[in-house]
């Protein structure tokens, strides 16, 4: 099960009902947080969600709005008496930008992990590694502006256990429980290995933040078969289209093509432009593309189920 | 006319339905801002205000819930185009302090000047030299855990005209109103003074902002007479005063005293710990000692008038 709460929606500035775009993903009880802009700690508090048990902040860019949000949480978490490491991961330039607010931060009582993407690849082993259940926290490269990257979450899901193998290979039903965990047991004088009982692996589930970027390549590519994607989605019009480009960023039409490209299973657009107002005004220009698109809210929250079967 | 916005309540942590700590005024044409805490910015938007014609922003002290909001502030500034100079005043460790926020902000098409505050005295002379009408922003000595400022804003007002002088003088009735705002004519061969037709100054207009501070003689001297004073009130309950006193704050008690001794007209509860759940409850204590005390919400707005005659 994976939880995403959307807690921001604007672009650039924060406004009175719209706080900066920013998403907070919680699965197997490690969370990371997508971007943290100005007056996104309260925004989650508004949203009903905790910030203060993220695991790692995954920045997207360095633009203001989307890391002036940090010498407060960081401030906030060691005010509540945080004494587990902070992992911030982001694109190339992370220990030269993270330097002016690490010492806005000041001095505090737990580590602060920076782990700079390299420019190909993942670069999560070290938090990946402990992300207990299968769970992958990746990158990928996008294109705004500045150095940029998106993040794609999964979380894997074991075959089914088959209880007929298990039996043919002596195990007692007691063990049972240990193998659909995946652990190894003893058993008739020899190790079993989960695999040996349990059939292939089922389709996991996928979460895709694209951050700002315009439509490219690689973004379809990471989003493919995602079961949520929040995207840019900075301008509404059709007619927007190079312009947002020209800016880094998508209209709802871009962002709804690349959705439908990837045979995403749900489209949440996200970082409005100031200059829209209301975001289901310019909705019907995404959903002639891709029917399953919501406009997103701040707030808003999905909880993702591994199907049956 | 003086108008004051209480743009947030909280002390330390932004909480869902309370920002941080700030107030903005205006008279005159010129708006000062008191702190900026992240969020400022958007609380702001919230109460209805807009802080883009802020002249000045005068910090009370550098900790973070009273400056994080800045780079946001300063970014949004340009993104909406100013060219005005931006004044940034604070007690002595300003340009250090502000750094790293300067850095943060990056390129801006605007000018920031900071001025740091001399250990004691008046340091605005610069800012209220251009300020129409003869409005004056002083800082003045308070005591928290960090070097700390408050600040006092008084309008003045000037003696009542007086037309039997003014005809006395020969002065046709065609130049009175220039008197009356305040500068010299010439008359009957000579140059008329507006103080040879003005009787005495009357009654100005005076508001404190206290930051953080504990209790203590330099606060209430420089409350003296003030028609509203927003004060540290972190603390609610009686019992509390000591602890109050030991992190540089008041309770609601010892804010009450000050305005008690200080003659104010009207004192505003703010900077609530999120202890104080509702400040109401604490009210009494406050009450007590100074009937005329309220607790400060978000967004409430006061325009100060001069009194008749």
């Amino acid at each position: 099960m994976v939880t995403v709460t959307l807690i921001g929606t604007s672009a650039l500035l924060p406004l009175p009902d719209r706080a900066l775009t920013a998403a907070l993903l919680t699965a197997n009880g490690r969370s990371v947080l997508f971007d943290c802009g100005e007056g996104t700690q309260s925004a989650a508090r508004r949203a009903g969600v905790s910030l203060m048990k993220t695991d790692l902040v995954a920045l997207t860019h360095y633009h203001g709005d989307h890391i002036f949000g940090l010498p407060g949480l960081i401030q906030t978490m060691n005010v509540l008496g945080r004494t587990e490491p902070l992992f911030i991961t982001g694109p190339e330039g992370l220990i030269e930008e993270l330097e002016p607010i690490l010492k806005l931060a000041g001095r505090i009582g737990y580590e602060i992990r920076l782990i700079e993407l390299p420019n190909e690849g993942l670069a999560l082993a070290a938090l990946n590694g402990n992300w207990p259940g299968g769970a992958k926290l990746t990158a990928f490269k996008t294109e705004h502006t500045v150095p940029s990257r998106g993040y794609c979450f999964t979380l894997e899901r074991a075959g089914r256990f088959l209880p007929e193998k298990a039996e043919a290979l002596g195990v007692p039903n007691t063990l049972w429980g240990l193998l659909q965990k995946g652990q190894s047991v003893r058993a008739a004088g020899r190790t079993v290995l989960p695999s040996e009982v349990l059939g292939a692996p089922r389709k996991g589930l996928k979460f895709v933040f694209t951050g700002d970027t315009r439509a490219c390549e690689s973004l379809a590519a990471a989003c493919e078969g995602a079961d949520l994607l929040i995207s840019d989605a900075t301008y509404g019009e059709n007619d927007q289209a190079l312009l947002a480009s020209d800016h880094g960023h998508m209209n709802f039409a871009q962002a709804a093509a690349i959705a439908a490209k990837a045979g995403v299973k749900e489209l949440w657009l996200a970082h409005y432009s100031q200059m829209i107002r209301e975001p289901e005004d310019c909705l019907a220009n995404a959903k002639e593309l891709f029917a399953n698109t919501v406009c997103g809210r701040d707030g808003m929250s999905a909880v993702l189920r591994f199907e049956n079967g």
